[in-house]
């Protein structure tokens, strides 16, 4: 039987809550031989495969956790369409068009028709908000309510949005402002408090995020984008895996807290900074942009009705800055990550 | 919000071990819109989407869950590569080569990093032994074991065997010899006993499963097969699965038992007709052969080193009967289904 031997290293036993979702992905990767002329690499946010010299076909998995992914008052609705959302998120991040949607279901013993009924409710929203169509997939039992979502789309190989082609004096630049989804976690898990109005802005941007693929797809048009990345993480690991990838630093010259997030906070005496670089659960676009291109970076993300924040540049330098007023500081390599972050 | 209302209608209670796994994707597969111009039905092993007027991109997405999917003497790494092996031979009975596997792994807590490393070498052993490689994936928490894989191809549009095309006329065939899977779970659930050399045969069956890929490239090179699907639910299971979408029935004049079964059953006193036709956690390949083209086909298959056993024939008649020696008997429509059966 081909039962492999057990790994006999002083490290074998570290589990991987002590490991991480970082760590574990490294160490999958390192034992999976590599395909010859792999058009993206792995780890970026999605995978590719040549199709011809141009075109590629470009596929992301990734799943939803009810246990770990699904704060308590989002519902099966809002949870089915978030899981879609978040893989959309990764098209969105290297400017590709999904253009379909396999669904592998894993659903404990107790649920009940009308559960699985708003599931395929929310899934068929969420690929139909951005124009994907469910074409396949199976369903299994698990302990846990298990969403795991693969999407499909081509491409051009040249036009595709990676981590790693950041340089030395491009423009950082996000696709929104930070920090709703963090503090209505916050909200949730943490008796915090908010008004009614405010309550529900940030219940929103955790219950019903929005991926940013029109913004991507017309960052990917308009050829201005050097590197990008969603912000699921957190603003803080977007920029730690662009800088690893690129081979750069960054100096941000201001963080783009939302204005919710600053009256959320001052209120509960939290730190919006906090809140707005190390949250994730948000789903914003963080790109590196040619300086001789920001015009037409800009007007491409205008012409869809988004808005292009510059926060930074890139840095020869790696280490990753914040620099406002004079007070420099050190941006921290840390967000939200399975295994280590709570729900 | 855009959380859905509860359906109230009588049967919105029903638990998802009432509904088993057949219902409840059909449930699912009514509340998502169709793709226009889909290339391959929604329920089929696999799903594509069309390139240009010719090629298709074929994709699957199955995962294996430890508690239900992994019987108690099976290894992580065994594990790891049955969660591939059982996609490809999806892929398998569609004659399609699969070129890249994304996985999306959710782990337990306690999970060590000798066992992410026995994972990581079993999904990369399953790979390479199909032809594959691995390209992405990511990981997450979860309380069982997840393995939930995506599989990429290319494909003909015409050249796929669909579980849609049989004729009546047409000879029914398999890739090999059943009941050997289910054989050897008896072994390990159910107190049977055997020899060791037989329980090694039978055991090596559910541990070490093989895909007939091999086979499916070549029947589908053939141009001899109407229709196709694997047994991985059981060889009844299968037979109701092509009837149903091919609108036909089958006539079955041998039931290809396992050498090794016959020995099995008559030791423990059990049916080997029962292990056979209704065992699933087999990948043999279930097909229907224009009958001008059998000689094409056998020789298709035995020239990769494989063989094709001619076991009935298709019927205009929608039932599935078992005739042996001039004894008619009702083939029933069960077989391995989640939700229902149990390891």
């Amino acid at each position: 039987m081909g039962n492999d031997k057990i790994v006999n290293d002083r490290y074998s036993n570290e589990k991987s809550t002590d490991l991480g979702e970082r760590r574990i992905i490294e160490i999958l990767a390192n034992h999976f031989e590599s395909m010859p002329n792999l058009p993206v690499p792995f780890g970026d946010d999605v995978s590719a495969v040549n199709l011809d010299s141009k075109q590629v076909a470009v596929l992301k998995t990734d799943m939803l956790v009810g246990k770990t992914d699904v704060p308590r008052n989002m519902s099966l609705w809002q949870a089915a369409r978030k899981a879609i959302v978040m893989n959309v998120s990764d098209f969105a991040s290297k400017g590709v068009q999904p253009t379909a949607a396999l669904v592998s279901l894993g659903l404990p013993r107790d649920f009940m028709r009308k559960d699985i009924i708003e599931i395929a409710r929310g899934l068929n929203a969420g690929a139909r908000e951005y124009g994907l169509y469910i074409i396949g997939g199976d369903t299994g039992e698990s302990s846990d309510l298990i969403i795991s979502i693969s999407l499909y789309g081509t491409a051009e190989k040249t036009a595709l949005m990676l981590r790693n082609g950041a340089k030395p004096g491009d423009l950082l630049a996000v696709t929104g402002f930070f920090g709703k989804s963090s503090s209505g976690l916050c909200l949730i898990m943490d008796n915090c408090k908010a008004s009614a109005d405010l309550s529900e802005v940030l219940l929103n941007a955790v219950c019903m995020p929005k991926a940013r693929l029109r913004d991507g797809l017309a960052l990917g048009s308009s050829a201005s984008v050097t590197a990008s990345i969603d912000s699921s993480d957190g603003l803080a690991w977007s920029l730690y895996e662009v800088g690893k990838m690129s081979n750069v630093g960054f100096i941000v010259n201001s963080v783009p807290v939302a204005s919710e997030v600053r009256r959320f906070a001052e209120f509960n005496h939290l730190d919006p900074l906090e809140l707005s670089l190390y949250g994730g659960e948000e789903y914003e676009l963080v790109t590196t942009v040619r300086p001789k291109k920001w015009g037409d970076a800009v007007s491409a993300v205008e012409g869809v009705g988004g808005c292009l924040l510059p926060i930074g540049k890139v840095t020869r330098d790696k280490q990753i800055f914040l620099d406002v007023d004079g007070k420099k500081q050190v941006i921290e390599a840390r967000g939200w990550e399975h295994f280590k972050s709570k729900l």
